[in-house]
């Protein structure tokens, strides 16, 4: 299948508009390009200093290799996004941020990819846009400096509902090599909020047996606004870097007010409200550790929390397929969809059934011929709460005969991503599915508590 | 665009297998009928007590409209669903259920539509099976003789998850019908609760300006399971049933124990578990009451709740359009799933957005495309809670300025359900789109409050 993306738009750039195929070649960006020497490539725009100095870029291609194509050897450039956002120095080298950092305190790198966290509003039209630089944002929050001694780099500038899973392999790849370069020193990313549950799912697969803690944390509202969670969010998730738990995290508001954050496990976490600051919540999970900013205290909540690894068991597995599709099912849902995709070559379908995880039985048969043309086939809920289970109904047990992984409990978010991390580093279906049925880094819930779904206010 | 379940399986069956036609003939079922006269035609089969005893059957067909077949002319039938599912007694006709009703109690009508408040537990395969019929379930709850006078129809017996629009229209009529005959009498509708909430939306719009409460009820455990709520929960349903509220409710446990079951709007509500019988829950917005089975008390939790409207403002309309498709959004989302649902004809999608309502900036020109061409395309949250706003980030304007007509809060599944209707029911496209802006029946949250999102425990 022809991931959407490839569909271009009309920008095409010859490459005498010197000016206009740099802003196409910014970081971050998917684009197309055709070489003088008859090749057309695809892929993602590397953070790589080169580009703005030398001769070359870097592209990471959709097989997950990266390609470095001579500045000279181009004849054509496309842009794959409507447009680029405005990005300054996306280097993806470290600098240090404070102007001078305080030896003896612990490590921190702080890893820019944009987001509400890294944005101010534009008066002219009253929107947010993201382009504060890591370094402004750390001369805003001048208590980080007494907490750790930090330094800073920026891979991306992008709103979060820009992110692809290419962008999670260039993270993963960025952080593997940050980690391996300083083993002790603590991981920071910024995200914005919109898909970070979605990127915090995919690094916790690619990254596993951590030497270091990772926090991925955002704002609900900007940083230049008074109100902005932006600052305790990111003491926060500083304090949690330094923690000696070894597992990727979203840390945000645990509440509306300011007393206490949150760091969730990156596989069992959703952003269940558009705009509150408490929006990120583990779902029937709990969080692994509640923050208090203000008494920089870290309360571990989960004695099953891992801890961190040795650099030599840490492994990281950094690709993504994105040949797979999450589709939720309703009633008069067109299970041509299904066909389509297969049809294009779709790899892995997560299907959000209803209830214990059902779908029409006249949509079976679809789903009957995916599996058969050797397509991974999922089971989710969309009450997002509880479990799949399809050995209680005829529906149900209908999709097991039929060849379909139920995914229990896990959230349909971290099945897709999982599926995608699982079908790009194993060649094996078998192994595939059996991997999926495995509780790699705690997406199954192993302790299900009855307390842990929400109290609903009746009155 | 031609609806997915039009793929028909290789079910056909010539006249002569008289058993076999009348299986596949099940109201409720879906076929296509090929007659001698060369027609072929295809819909849902209309509960008709005709069929059994009779020369014709009834199908409704996609375009709302009802038409008879003599069986004689029909040439051979092919089966859209991949078998037929027992059903009893499917007449839609209204048999006095209880041994000796009470005289002078006020009248409810209670109508079957399946799922496991009428079903058993199959002992051979330990699953659960749609087979109780409404005699059976009220021989088996003696209350409620002393609540009400108790009438039933039982108009299908299928699992909800394969509820289809078609099905909507068929429940919607009826209750229509049974309303006009005595506008008195409160309605109670069996559901199994997988695709409950669809209904009650549909039905939310369907069924406007009611002279009586519609309840909707289904059971988290069958009948025969001594842990059962499905007691409680009807018993619940008939006190809703008689109340002076003129809405459609969903009315199931309100927690896990026994003490108190919620009436939810309809419009308002989602299945959250996939197996707590506190399952249903009102998405920031209070329940319309609080009901006390044992002290058969009702407390109405909201004044704005409507009262019964009189027959003469009582309008139903009841056709809902099927070529409507909810896409959620996710990283490495398939833009091209959009540009084949247009290029089959489809009239309106809801897409799940992330955040406040965003898509990847790349998906905006297959958005676009979909417009140009005359569909509606709607935005909503995968967050579930809070509102969708297009004015604060970028790519919200550039939705908007595409063409996309933001939802607010209404739910995802809600807006779908709308659309649909619309869709159905009015021929222009700026009147579908007004009126889907407009709070029609309480979609959209007037009274939002921030105390209304769920209380997470954090250990």
């Amino acid at each position: 299948m022809k991931p959407a993306s490839q569909k271009a738009l009309e920008v095409r750039v010859p490459l005498s508009d010197k000016a206009r195929l740099e802003s196409l070649l910014k970081p971050g960006s998917r684009v197309r390009i055709y070489t003088k020497s008859g090749l057309s490539l695809e892929g993602l725009v590397l953070p790589r200093y080169e580009l703005y100095k030398g001769k070359h870029i870097t592209l990471k291609l959709d097989n997950g290799y990266n390609i470095g194509i001579s500045l000279d050897n181009i004849e054509r450039v496309e842009s794959l996004e409507p447009r680029a956002l405005k990005a300054e120095e996306h280097t993806g080298e470290i600098v240090p941020e404070a102007p001078k950092p305080r030896k003896g305190l612990p490590k921190t790198l702080i890893v820019g990819t944009g987001g509400t966290i890294a944005s101010r509003v534009d008066y002219q039209t009253g929107g947010v846009k993201p382009e504060l630089t890591s370094k402004e944002l750390l001369e805003a929050i001048p208590e980080l400096a007494e907490l750790a001694e930090i330094e800073a780099s920026v891979l991306f500038n992008i709103l979060s509902e820009n992110m692809e899973p290419e962008h999670w392999t260039v993270i993963a790849e960025k952080i593997a090599r940050y980690i391996s370069e300083d083993p002790k020193r603590g991981i920071v990313i910024t995200h914005g909020t919109d898909t970070m549950a979605y990127t915090a799912a995919a690094l916790s697969f690619a990254l596993q047996n951590l030497p270091v803690p990772i926090a991925l944390v955002g704002a609900q509202r900007s940083s230049d606004r008074p109100s902005s969670d932006a600052a305790l969010n990111l003491i926060a998730a500083v304090l949690y870097s330094q923690s000696n738990i070894g597992e990727v995290a979203v840390v945000m508001h645990g509440e509306t007010g300011d007393t206490y954050m949150l760091a969730h496990r990156g596989v069992r976490v959703r952003k269940m409200h558009s705009t509150r600051r408490d929006a990120f919540q583990s779902i029937e999970s709990l969080p692994l550790a509640k923050i208090y900013p203000v008494h920089q205290k870290l309360v571990k909540l989960r004695d099953d929390a891992r801890a961190r690894s040795r650099l030599d068991e840490f492994e990281p597995k950094v690709r993504f397929e994105r040949r797979v599709a999450l589709l939720k099912y309703h009633p008069g849902f067109h299970a041509d969809i299904i066909d389509y995709l297969v049809d294009r070559g779709i790899r892995g379908i997560v299907l959000e059934g209803t209830g214990m995880g059902h779908v029409a039985e006249r949509v079976i048969p679809s789903i009957s011929r995916a599996i058969e043309s050797g397509v991974i086939v999922v089971m989710t809920t969309q009450c997002i709460f509880g479990t799949v289970n399809l050995n209680v109904y005829s529906t149900g047990r209908m999709l097991l005969q039929a060849g379909v992984v139920p995914a229990g409990d896990m959230l349909p978010e971290t099945a897709l991503v999982k599926l995608s991390w699982l079908l790009a580093n194993y060649d094996d279906t078998k192994e595939v599915v059996e991997l999926f049925k495995r509780n790699l880094v705690g997406e199954y819930e192993e302790r299900r508590r009855v307390d842990l779904f929400p109290r609903w206010p009746h009155g």
